[in-house]
């Protein structure tokens, strides 16, 4: 007979949830030895890493991960031609991994973001990465404000990953706003007035995490405001109401590749194009209007994670400086959007709405007609390197 | 020179938010008793009270309180027949204390709710009320744990109506999404990829206040989880985006009369009437539909109040079984709803909707004919208690 755990580390390590049906990837530049802070997280899970930058640079992995790395030469070789849809120096070449990958559900996070699972779970964790000085608040957690409790405010310890899968099992509610946010949350409900056919909610497409300490500001805030930095821990997670476009950053994010998977493209960014910091938001837009249109949910709001550095406002600036600009003739071209009946897969989705990109936000600049380009070929190599129904033979649906 | 407070307690006696240009509305069928444990809250303003039931019952409102009562007597002396409009046995005769105030915000609530602050900020009022029993979690406070911590999580004192004046006075952001929720709150901004032209936001109309212990259930779902308490703290104030409908509950609310007072008619409920507990609702509805037409936003999160007694759930299960039903023809119709360009004012948005529930929804119930009429009474009598600028003589616009 099994014995029941009793100690919530070794639970975590017994049963990882989804871990033969998540891939973690992560893009880099740096030297890989970070990951040794995530071990007792990330160990149980498979991890793809995309190298950005020079790939005759050799990256080490430590020890005991389960990884599969690609860097510039492997994306050339696997995608020939077709990787010229994939950003070079940039960030946004992390969505080559949803491409790659072959499992249903994916976790992406910048490599200077901690979990804050580290503090309240994993005390040895959280130890180490104060020995290192990746904390500068201390040896005190911000949540618990004190590294001996190891609860969140509702008295649970806290786990960014489950939260996420949490989020991504349980329904969404786009067509019309629960006050008390998530109804499916413990303690939580529909309140008075919610209509009882709308209860069934909506398949979740994706979980949107936010960031405690450094703030995703666009460079102009972060100019003006250097020293601000989120210290506000709301406890909720919520639908985005049909029809409503947010900013998606990419830092901490959970999607069902299998729902949404071939509309998370990072455009074009870094390397010979005239923006950057734009790729998230580019995948957010796309992805809303789809969601949308397919009646699928987009959850924001928990887990947090911890995000250690703030990026340079000056060097910020000017990748985004050209966006700042178009986004306001982008936001608008979103809002209008609409998908015609014959748009039944995310797929087809994103061809239509790549043409109405060309049409409408060509004029803008030439910028957009070479990304509505790019959309179609990461469609064909998206469909390439995912034959119909692969991914599908890995997972056998939501629980 | 007068000297600076150093006491909490004092510095809010001394100034009070908005005290001439706030009135508080109270619909009750209970002894005022009540009143006296709000004292130190609501004595710095005025209270409008509408008293609920048999008219000819006297009751008692303690001294220091600067008040109008209007029991059903006075209503049929004001109104004379366009009486009919307000709800007869029924706490949305509330609405009637909208009408009469001369203020440009009311903020109502229930009574049998109280205000956070009370053990934060007042720990005499917060003794009292667990002398009195009102508290059924001992003496300790569910959000301080302690009552010798005067702090929410963010460290600061908590107080209910400055939290809805702060959300009232402050923008909205209903054009597109803010994911670390209210950019105007300390502390937080708004995220890279917000768009800058919407940053100055739209005219908050609403404050739609939550409820700590028990939720606002429906009949069914109170039947089902008679014992679900709501316990979470959620640290937010968001805009609910334009385009989404919100069930909006009347006990803890707070609105700009200037803006939206003649959209917040709380329909024809209690006695003599189909329905009931749809009136807050319905206003919320109608609301949500002519702000976003006129461009207003609507705010939902803090304050929270502590909601005290569960109403009956067998009660509400026959005042609401037809607006279950009801309901799911009621929220397409809103959601369909569009207002012409003529609609230029609250007043004729109102008008607008009336024919258009008269002719959508009559043919679901007679009942709706006869709320399409009450709606325009209900615009004639406020025209006629509110010549045209009447309260704007009171109030001189926001801070």
């Amino acid at each position: 007979m099994v014995e029941p755990a009793t100690d919530t580390i070794a639970a975590t390590r017994l049963v990882p949830l989804l871990k033969d049906e998540l891939d973690i990837v992560i893009p880099t530049i740096r030297n890989l030895d970070f990951l040794e802070m995530w071990r007792p997280f990330f160990e149980p899970y498979h991890l793809i890493i995309v190298q950005d930058g020079d790939p005759s640079k050799v990256i080490k992995v430590p020890e005991g991960f389960d990884y599969e790395l690609y860097n510039r030469n492997d994306i050339n070789r696997i995608l020939g031609p077709k990787a010229s849809c994939i950003s070079f120096k940039d960030s946004a070449c992390r969505c080559f991994g949803y491409m790659v990958s072959k499992k249903k559900y994916i976790f992406t996070i910048d490599d200077d973001c901690f979990i804050f699972m580290l503090c309240c779970v994993f005390r040895d964790g959280f130890d180490l990465l104060c020995d290192l000085g990746f904390l500068d608040f201390g040896s005190v957690c911000v949540i618990c404000a004190d590294k001996s409790v190891a609860k969140d405010p509702s008295g649970k310890a806290i786990n960014a990953l489950e939260q996420h899968i949490k989020n991504i099992l349980s329904p969404s509610t786009p067509f019309f706003f629960n006050t008390l946010y998530d109804p499916y949350r413990d303690g939580a409900d529909f309140v008075r007035g919610y209509p009882f056919s709308l209860r069934e909610g909506a398949p979740t497409a994706v979980s949107h995490g936010l960031w405690l300490n450094i703030p995703d500001y666009d460079a102009p805030t972060q100019l003006v405001k250097p020293l601000e930095r989120n210290t506000r821990y709301v406890d909720a997670v919520l639908t985005i109401p049909k029809g409503t476009l947010f900013p998606m950053c990419g830092m901490n994010l959970c999607f069902d590749r299998d729902l949404i998977g071939p509309a998370m493209y990072f455009g074009l960014m870094g390397d010979g194009q005239p923006i950057g910091r734009y790729d998230d938001m580019w995948a957010g837009w796309c992805t809303k209007v789809i969601c949308d249109h397919l009646g699928l949910g987009v959850k924001t709001g928990l887990p947090y994670i911890y995000h250690s550095k703030a990026s340079n406002p000056f060097v910020n600036l000017k990748k985004e400086y050209k966006g700042i600009f178009w986004q306001e003739e982008i936001i608008p071209f979103f809002q209008a959007a609409t998908l015609s009946k014959d748009c039944t897969s995310v797929q087809k989705c994103y061809i239509e709405l790549s043409k109405q990109v060309k049409e409408k936000l060509g004029k803008v600049d030439p910028y957009f007609d070479k990304l509505a380009d790019a959309m179609v070929t990461w469609i064909e190599a998206w469909d390439e390197l995912n034959p119909s129904g692969a991914s599908a033979k890995v997972s056998n649906g939501k629980a």
